[in-house]
């Protein structure tokens, strides 16, 4: 976040790699849609307008692949390429991105303005990632584009910046971003396991995995317990004081393990 | 180049791949240098003044040196680091930097305004780099830090932008980086090969190896006849109308394989 000539710029940087991010048989399109999704993502939960991108990628064989998802995406969102830069490399493919946007709203929501008494709330659906990515991996039933082809929430973030205390997306699952909400703002979040807005069909065995699960790229925000968003969002938590633990889970300890930790 | 608020941004991303930038015996110290550089370099060429960066890098073994290099380069420059994302993966190293900066003088210098009867400059010297590359390589007499940690020309291409009709940094070549500078002002450069400012040392049949040689990161712009240049630089060739070839040495067609082609 910097300020430059009277606006605010947000500006943000993710990196996805080939055998980390997607499994090595993904269709490059698809590649480049989530790559651009997931940096935009990063500016909707800041309630950015994107400027534009600048992308890095390791181009072989499937460019051609890559740059027409990358167009594709660009489009979809109407965001400008900025600029950018091109290697072949000998190993694994690798890709990195900058978007730049404007902010809507000052200040600009950060994941360290929780509240004690606030409401958490998260948009659309958690777990469709999860379902999709099974699909994509095993063929099992479900729609692959929830897990490949993300959706920034982009409107959302503008709609909720101004009346939000913090706000992050949820790109390595609802309970680990949530923790680290919680560890941001000083303050402990309980997460009510039955208030997750699941998909239909999503066996009740695999609802703490969805919970655990990144890629959904929904936004996670704490506002003021009469707040109502005005987008589709579904309240799972309550802010509470610093306690022993930054996150519950039904008021208790959850499970070691709530997420993708990056190395 | 974005105007935002009143400002005019300039924002660049270049990537260094193990392998293909660099040797893999290099120190990852020198390897964050070199990314950072190589970026700064390009404000320099837009006269910019650098506000931030971002960091992409798969980290590995050697993360702690890489860190430290980074910390020494941003330290140096007053450069502050922004935001970034690493991964690890499981091939070649590979890096991304995004720079951002701000224009301090507009319209802000592109390679495409070079005019016939324009004089051609080029800052410091042009050879350093190659030795420097001998060195790091073969152990060469040489300094292998022109190499390894080329400097961007910050402050001239400040000192310039205001008077220059084209600028661009010596990153592939001089003679390539000519010929682009030609071809994207719909002009001929003719560049006297003797008056290039080669190292002391530099054997007279290294000379076109020299100037074909990318990694200076020297600024190369056109100026009207009479411009003499507030920094050290040496005039090294003449803009002509259009002619058949975009560029000439000594008047006459170049060698076939001028500098260091991207794939």
């Amino acid at each position: 976040v910097i300020d430059v000539g009277g606006e605010t710029l947000i500006l943000t940087h993710d990196m996805i790699a080939e055998g980390v991010h997607y499994l090595p048989a993904t269709d490059p399109a698809d590649v480049a849609w989530k790559l651009v999704a997931v940096n935009l993502s990063d500016l909707a939960a800041k309630g950015a307008e994107p400027i534009g991108l600048l992308i890095g990628a390791s181009l072989t064989a499937d460019s051609a692949a890559f740059v027409e998802g990358l167009r594709a995406v660009l489009i979809e969102y109407g965001v400008p390429l900025l600029g950018g830069d091109t290697v072949s490399p000998a190993g694994e493919a690798m890709f990195g991105c900058t978007a730049i946007g404007r902010a809507t709203h000052r200040p600009v929501p950060l994941r360290s303005g929780a509240k004690p008494g606030d409401a958490l709330w998260v948009t659309g659906t958690i777990g469709l990632a999860l379902l999709g990515f099974r699909t994509a991996k095993d063929g099992a039933d479900g729609d692959p584009a929830s897990y490949l082809r993300p959706v920034p929430r982009l409107a959302e973030g503008r709609a909720l910046a101004p009346h939000v205390r913090a706000m992050m997306d949820v790109s390595d699952g609802l309970l680990l971003d949530a923790r680290r909400m919680a560890e941001a703002s000083g303050c402990t979040i309980d997460i009510a396991l039955g208030s997750i807005p699941f998909p239909a069909g999503l066996d009740s065995a695999d609802r703490l995995a969805a919970a655990s699960w990144g890629d959904d790229y929904e936004l996670l925000f704490a506002a003021p317990a009469d707040f109502e968003p005005p987008v589709r969002a579904t309240r799972v938590g309550t802010v509470l004081p610093a306690g022993p633990e930054p996150l519950l889970l039904d008021g208790a300890s959850p499970p070691d393990r709530l997420g993708y930790e990056h190395e």
